[in-house]
């Protein structure tokens, strides 16, 4: 698993001073166009060009189960995760309407469903049968951490070879709300509570339950938890481990990515902790309304596109931000200049 | 002017009440689409069907400019308003790549630029040469602002022929910041200092300025502006009446509407008070940059959809928002339910 540590390149300096120029000339009071502006900047720095473009979009939802769904911490059972993924290749979920929007290539990739489905489309690249349940023992083995971790580095050169100019990973796994902020917490050492949400519609006293079972676990292995890696072992979801692998890739590879919610958030946070550079690589695509990812969002000094509330994960949240992104580039791109349009500037 | 007061329809109950119960059918946990399921029931409700959508979008910018622009209130000179309006024309503004993004069919309306210009393909429904400068004199005549008020009735009504399903009105001015903020301090009797920002992108010492005019000009006509029609006819822009009377006629013909930035949101606050049952038809696309537009939004008791930290209206804030709606009427009305997709609920 050493290419995780493996050198991410940075943009392009000389194509972010053109863009930024480029973006003084346009029709438009200076910075009028707020995010707009960054992004198109951000991305022409990423493609190396002064005209940014995103033509090809790829989603990779990677999808697991996890063994502390035992303990009571969601408010769906088990069998959901699989019968989401049927729902995800018949096109029925939101992540299929959502990148048919936008025109997306979309594959769902089971990373260790708990049992195996026969289910044409699907994509296998399982590490196990699901997770061990974390407040008992280790999640996972140090091969099925690097086998997950690969599965997510594996979609992302697919994605290259579909010629994808934008990377987004989804996630679906029932209870991984839980394994994402028992990671989260250990990466940066906060509290449970200010990290342990609703996920998918707790109440107040499942949410304390489920933020004393991340309690027990940060503690049950906390002698363990010494390093990313060993704290995605302990404590992660195949999935997650699958999100980090293809984020710190997608830097390797110049890939821009753009991240989802919480989960994806947590598994952005792993990749920066494990490779910093591949911060560069990301655009942030909204806040969701699980708690913690505010804060999460704070201590990784970025801004999200959107605030919509949202909380269903699947890779919803950043399909819903790509038209902020594609608009970003139009405008770049297409608006006239001043000295075009005769408009006297300031 | 009468027509203004003429009574708006309630968007339809039944149909909002069935929306709702689509929305708690769907393969995802209640409620994590967020805005994206209060957009889509919503608009059910305008459109009086279970299943909404929007597939024309019209887009009206009216133009006008402003006497009180010789106040030295903008960091443009006032030439740049007809400039910007053959920059529209001829395609090259943000308005105009941003209605190609999501198709909307885009008109220009001079309602009272300082001289007539000779524009193929611009819409003339002019209230004058410009208003008067509101320091020294009433912005406009009685007659002028009711021709301006006609003037957005008129650009709702070559909606409704052109079967658009979303109306969206943008501006262009130069020093209309100015007047819009005297108007929102009038109406809801706030500070000048809370409502006047930087527009186009004046300094400090030069928003100072811009304040102290709007503060004596509210002073000077203090006696005068004794209702919402006498503010916008001493204080207001022939294009910021323009926008009040599209908006109160698009929901007297229960034709939903997307708020822009500060501007429109001014103009949106004094339709309100003119005939309230217009709100009920507003979405608020966007919080922008201009000072005091968050604070008008939680006036309102909105919601916006976007926080981009834009500020160039034209109605480029809302047509950036379009796609949020389009993606909600989509996922509404396309997602599976959880007895197709065969997922358990919980």
């Amino acid at each position: 698993m050493d290419w995780i540590y493996k050198a991410i390149p940075q943009p392009d300096t000389q194509a972010r001073q053109q863009a930024l120029h480029r973006q003084s000339l346009l029709t438009k009071p200076a910075g009028s166009l707020g995010l707009l502006e960054a992004v198109a900047v951000r991305l022409a720095s990423m493609q190396g060009r002064d005209r940014p473009s995103i033509e090809q979009i790829w989603v990779s939802v990677f999808a697991a189960d996890h063994g502390v769904a035992a303990e009571s911490v969601s408010a769906f059972p088990q069998a959901v995760t699989l019968a989401m993924v049927k729902n995800f290749i018949d096109g029925g979920a939101a992540v299929n309407v959502l990148s048919r929007c936008v025109g997306a290539a979309l594959e769902i990739v089971d990373v260790g469903l708990a049992s195996e489905p026969n289910c044409a489309g699907l994509i296998s690249a399982r590490a196990g049968s699901g997770t061990a349940n974390f407040s008992k023992q280790a999640a996972m083995s140090e091969a099925q951490l690097e086998r997950a971790v690969q599965a997510g580095k594996e979609a992302v050169i697919r994605a290259v070879q579909h010629h994808a100019d934008l990377f987004i990973g989804g996630e679906m796994g029932i209870a991984n709300t839980t394994s994402a902020s028992a990671v989260a917490c250990a990466l940066l050492n906060l509290s449970t509570t200010e990290l342990t949400g609703a996920g998918t519609g707790l109440k107040k006293a499942q949410i304390e339950h489920k933020t004393r079972i991340v309690q027990a676990a940060l503690h049950k292995h906390r002698s363990r938890l010494v390093s990313p890696v060993k704290i995605l072992q302990f404590l992660g979801g195949f999935e997650i481990a699958a999100l980090v692998g293809a984020y710190i890739h997608a830097g390797q590879l110049r890939l821009p990515v753009l991240v989802d919610g919480f989960i994806a958030t947590v598994a952005a946070v792993a990749a920066v902790k494990l490779n910093p550079g591949v911060k560069e690589w990301l655009f942030f695509a909204h806040c969701s309304n699980e708690k913690g990812h505010r804060r999460l969002l704070q201590i990784l000094r970025v801004t999200p596109l959107l605030d919509l509330s949202m909380r269903l994960g699947e890779g919803s949240g950043a399909l819903a931000a790509v038209p902020v992104m594609l608009m970003a580039c139009r405008l770049h791109n297409e608006m006239a200049t001043f000295e075009d349009a005769r408009v006297p500037n300031r």
